[in-house]
């Protein structure tokens, strides 16, 4: 007998109490009915249990966990196959631990550069989110381990991000910011949904009876557990009728007593109680079944694993004159400058923090390779701290090499939970450096070690090669050296523009907001939807990385299925070197009816390709990616006309190209009184309606206008109604309702 | 005894009648009562009385009157003088014609380069818009006929403008589109306001109470007639309560009985009605005392007045090498190129377009002085079609001459009322002819004919002088001359950015909107704003303009006055021509914490200076050009803090600099419990007082970490009552009530 089935034997009270936690990681048991309690941790991408005699913010010390690379690296791996198996060890872990559910994945949108937690989170596109997301669900749930999908949903920045309003139209919510959590929710049906502190559109998302119930549950069939973002709940009793059921941490007992009193009051109907109880029952359930008291897990296979995810989240982004892989075997001298090679930064600030089983460092792990061909130089500190000693010495260290490998990155205080960055500058002491050691040796590799994209315009083009490192975990300093000395043949790519400029950035103006309220005034132009729509240069595009191979694509079919599109292409590896690309199709309609980004990515694979060798991909590319959300007609509609597929290696590197013609949806919008003379004319009964009825209406003035183009270009906003109603007009009032009902046919 | 006093005797049906039209340019009369009709016409460069016989909508033929500058070109003498007098000779053709009120200024904000209309508008800049607006106002009612303040409000793109909801957050809203007309409305009490056609976030302008009453009349103290644009009314019952009091054109009394029928049925007070009524009442008899039926005007002399202000509205954007002025004595070969010297473009198309009294051309007017010296090719055809002939004989005039005068343009069907552009360029046909003739003879003057900005990038560089020549009016061709021959010394600005490209303007990804709506997502960031806030290149800035001598500033001083500023500033002219500068006055205020542009125009003032004599200039700025709206507190509010006041010659060109402390206004917004821990800590009071509560409430985990500056920066964003709510928080819940109390002193 689960304990779902208790549920009708439970007080008010009782069901009450468990719709808040006991504490900051549990929820309530009822001894009475044999209901345990369970726990859930942070995440994402680590298992953060706290240890005993915690905070009470729960930021205090926690146990010992594999710290994998954030979602910012996990990301630009476009392999779902490996974020899957990320999760599954995720699930190991959390298990080992007694965790029922890890408060993981972040599949919020990157708005803006500076979003403080995009560390946190996959992408600037909602397909890339999306898939991630489902994939690191989808290997977390099969261990028995729950997810929680956050932060939901429109939490783009930290600033206010307590109280602030995130002002969407609809088109970019659904579109953008709702798109990757519909795909997850549908996919994975997550255990649990984790509801975003901020409002959206004037609500809560805590106490929105719109995106908890009708958008999640009525539209997407959820049947899960929502559970506030830690401290989210504003007002318990308007949460409970909205659709969240949980609440944490605990608030003493407080909101269970609010939401008795508001049943007995008569202000809350129980039922929404019972239904959170339900849930919350049904989320015990799930955790005992598969609560596994010995279960263990291999730490050293997780560390293997950290550093094969790291190594494939690493993104080449510049490579010119064959600088990388470094050789391991030739006997030049390679000096590592930069403390990051010896002290990583490896993962972000905040909630997602963990305690790592043990930590790699790149200086050390080139050196594994390299030995003592390895010189170092700390370069600058962490702290931001000017030295020039460290300078000079970075200086002669560098000039005494073959190469140098320079790491630079943003300091820890520089990106977090909690706050947003103001700008996306390195340090002005690591740019120093970097034009010091350019000086004095111009074979300059250059690692990035940053959760948020920095500047990399005004020097990208004087370095030769550029490794964007982002966030790697915990086995990171391994990864960089496989990729550094060709181990493993890079394969991330960007999925995120790296922009000229920050002020380039399409919601630059309208970040992060004032007075509680920020306006997504970029409207469905985030990221490379917006660089394009503004042909705006980037200094790395959205999509973008480089392999030690190349690639060649041909033969691309694309041909209609299930009404959406089954691409093939062929991936030719040209080079010397077995590789790995990601081939990116993006669809474009030219001439729609609709505001759209001139490209949108649609889909994407994987393709490891042995040198000299070729392999076919195909790409599956479901009706709805080619859809627009119509805010009046309130549904997803394809328009219809001659798509243009692109398949490519970046956003602005198309290899091939192909179009098809698509049928569109119906549409119910029918033409009414205040349609406009354009909208009738273009009409296929209206048109002929409209000219015979001025015929007949005697009006030979305003018939006559229709007939000249320009007046009629004028003339062809005027809703009908309008010129109806003004004195003269050949158009009856009284006729208007019949001209209506005849457009219908 | 004025017809207002007959307001008590009138029945409900009469003072209904008095709510709406007679036709389509007259209101009703009302026998019985002796209360005459009056006339309204289109405006607002001239005045468009319908010959007899009119169409059904109003665009049929006028009686000749003069045709001034278009709001485009007017605007850009930055002169309100002179935008007065033009006002003075509006003001006495009306009253000629017998007509009441004339249907203008039009004073919408260039939100888009796009917008069809912007032929009709002053400026990107509020402040330009409104001292324009005031200064059209002033002299037109000096002559006793009313002006119409429009289009009432956010009125900024032709695109479904009859239907599109212009939604705007309060800020811009406030700062930037309702801005101008509060200057008017406020300093110079239009007999009537007009209400746009368009609804402001979903509500239609001619019924929107809060547009129409809580602000027009309410806040701005508004006591003149509010008449729709003709053909705005949706719901009129919903009209006359939201304060519409009179609906143009007639409604064939179908509306009248609407009213009469709502208040029968208690849907409306009656006392709405009677205030239209009354209103309606009192622009008659303001109509009738002024009216002259033996009103004549000097055509002559307005002609000659237009042709002053078109040449004062002509902005030299770029002269090197000293090719401008022409010398008129000098034996030079100059060779006129371009239809539009023979054919004017002088006026838009639309409700405003004039039937002028007589319409002078370039060609014609460069040849009274220069006689047979200037020789002439078409170029081009202004329809935009190819001819290759037409191309072979602009190059060989123009390699016969000493100097080549180049009129370029746009084609007049592709800017009017009714439709919005698609894009900035001139048409392919006259490009090519461009540089055709700059590869025939590089000395090139280009004048441009446009009402909206064109683009100039691409070629701007290699063509030694360039005169933006907007659309002039009907004595607009002498004015080139003028300006070419040095007659006159360019002194015109502009008043909107001209950008390198249209996706640089900052509403380039939310214009112009789709399904009913247009979302302003660039806030207060429009034209120079927006570049500014974007360190995004333009090809010509706000407020610039050359001259053909040279000023220097010098002197600067800024002193407090009245709570605003006094700038005073000497400006020398260090040429060898008389020469009129246009002072700008821009503030900043560096480390502000609200949005704001980095720059604003906040003053200006004109200098006439004689070659080697200089001038001082005082510009006072009322101190609510230094505040924001603060929309929390709903108020106009400055910020207090040290104001950078910058003096020059454009938007980008400071000469002089100073800085003035302000003290800011006092603003009620006390500590809350959900003002976050930073808004607590950075209180007078309430950092102390939360520091003790947390010392005393034992909450040592919280207390400490307040003190690390890392946790703290990201705690700071919680609300207090969040961090209360927590369990084991130091801050008890019960005791916020008496925290919150305690901070409010």
């Amino acid at each position: 007998m689960s304990h779902s089935d208790h549920l009708d034997d439970l007080t008010l009270e009782e069901k009450a109490s468990l719709t808040s936690g006991a504490d900051f990681w549990t929820t309530k048991a009822i001894d009475r009915a044999g209901i345990p309690s369970i726990m859930m941790t942070d995440g994402p991408h680590g298992v953060r249990k706290q240890r005993e005699g915690n905070d009470h913010i729960g930021l205090a010390d926690s146990v010992p966990t594999t710290c994998f690379p954030p979602a910012v690296a996990l990301g630009s791996s476009w392999d779902p196959e490996l974020v899957r198996r990320v999760g599954v060890a995720l699930g190991e872990e959390a298990k080992a631990e007694n965790v029922g559910v890890l408060l993981g994945p972040g599949i919020n949108i990157k708005r803006s550069p500076l979003c403080g937690r995009n560390f946190e989170y996959f992408s600037e596109d909602p397909l890339v989110s999306g898939v991630m997301g489902s994939a690191l669900v989808a290997g977390l749930q099969s261990q028995g381990v729950g997810a929680s999908l956050k932060h939901f949903a429109a939490n783009n920045q930290e600033t206010d991000r307590l109280r602030v309003s995130a002002d969407v139209d609809e088109r970019p919510l659904r579109e953008i910011y709702l798109r990757a959590f519909q795909r997850v929710v549908t996919e994975q049906q997550p255990w649990t949904v984790m509801c975003s502190y901020n409002r959206i559109n004037g609500v809560y998302a805590s106490e929105n009876p719109w995106l908890l119930t009708t958008v999640l549950r009525d539209e997407w069939g959820y049947d899960g557990l929502v559970v506030s973002d830690w401290g989210a709940v504003n007002d318990r009793v308007a949460g409970v009728a909205a659709g969240l059921d949980l609440e944490m941490p605990s608030s003493g007992g407080r909101t269970d007593a609010q939401i008795v009193a508001a049943v007995r009051a008569g202000d809350l109907d129980e039922a929404h109680v019972t239904t959170a109880a339900r849930r919350a029952l049904q989320l015990v359930d799930r955790v005992v079944a598969n609560a596994d008291p010995n279960a263990t897990y291999d730490a050293d296979a997780h560390h293997a694993l950290a550093r094969e995810a790291a190594a494939r989240s690493i993104v080449l982004l510049r490579n010119e004159g064959g600088l990388l892989p470094l050789d391991p075997a030739a006997p030049n001298r390679i000096a590592v400058v930069g403390e990051f090679a010896r002290t990583p930064r490896y993962q972000g600030a905040g909630s997602s923090l963990i305690n790592p089983t043990r930590l790699d460092n790149a200086l050390g792990e080139l050196r594994v390779i390299a030995g003592d061909r390895v010189s170092f130089a700390a370069g600058f500190t962490t702290d931001g701290s000017d030295d020039a000693g460290l300078l000079d010495e970075a200086v002669s260290t560098a000039a005494a090499a073959d190469v140098v490998v320079l790491f630079l990155g943003l300091p820890a205080e520089e990106e977090s939970e909690g706050f947003d960055r103001e700008h996306i500058e390195l340090p002005a002491p690591q740019t120093a450096v970097l034009e010091a050691v350019l000086a004095a040796n111009p074979n300059v590799v250059v690692v990035l070690s940053n959760g948020g994209v920095v500047r990399t315009s005004g020097w990208q083009e004087r370095v030769p090669a550029i490794v964007e490192g982002w966030l790697l975990g915990q086995a990171g300093g391994g990864a960089v050296a496989d990729v550094l000395f060709g181990t493993v043949n890079p394969s991330g790519r960007l999925t995120e523009t790296i922009p000229l400029r920050l002020e380039d950035s399409p919601s630059h103006l309208s970040f992060p907001g004032e007075f509680g309220h920020v306006r997504y005034g970029e409207g469905i132009f985030v990221g490379y939807r917006g660089f394009d729509a503004s042909s705006t240069a980037v200094a790395f595009p959205f999509g973008h990385g480089l392999s030690y191979t190349t690639f060649e694509y041909r033969d691309l079919s694309v041909v209609e299925r299930d009404g959406g599109l089954r691409v093939t292409v062929t991936v030719a590896n040209t080079g010397s070197r077995d590789g790995r690309e990601v081939v990116q199709v993006y669809t474009a309609l030219p001439g729609s009816t609709v505001v759209r980004a001139p490209h949108a990515l649609a889909g994407f694979a994987i393709a490891d390709v042995p040198a000299g060798g070729a392999g076919t991909v195909t790409i599956d590319i479901a009706r709805d990616e080619l859809a627009y959300f119509h805010p009046q007609a309130a549904q997803w509609t394809v328009e219809a006309g001659t798509y243009v597929v692109s398949v490519g290696a970046s956003s602005r590197d198309f290899r091939l190209e192909a179009t098809i013609d698509i049928a569109g949806d119906d549409l119910d919008v029918p033409l009414a009184g205040d349609s406009t003379i354009a909208e009738w004319l273009a009409h296929p009964r209206g048109g002929d309606l409209l000219r015979s009825a001025l015929d007949s209406g005697g009006g030979s003035g305003l018939a006559g206008m229709l007939t000249d183009p320009e007046t009629a270009k004028m003339l062809g906003s005027m809703p009908l109604e309008r010129i109806a109603a003004f004195p003269g007009s050949p158009i009856d009032e009284s006729s208007l309702p019949g001209l209506v009902e005849a457009a219908r046919g």
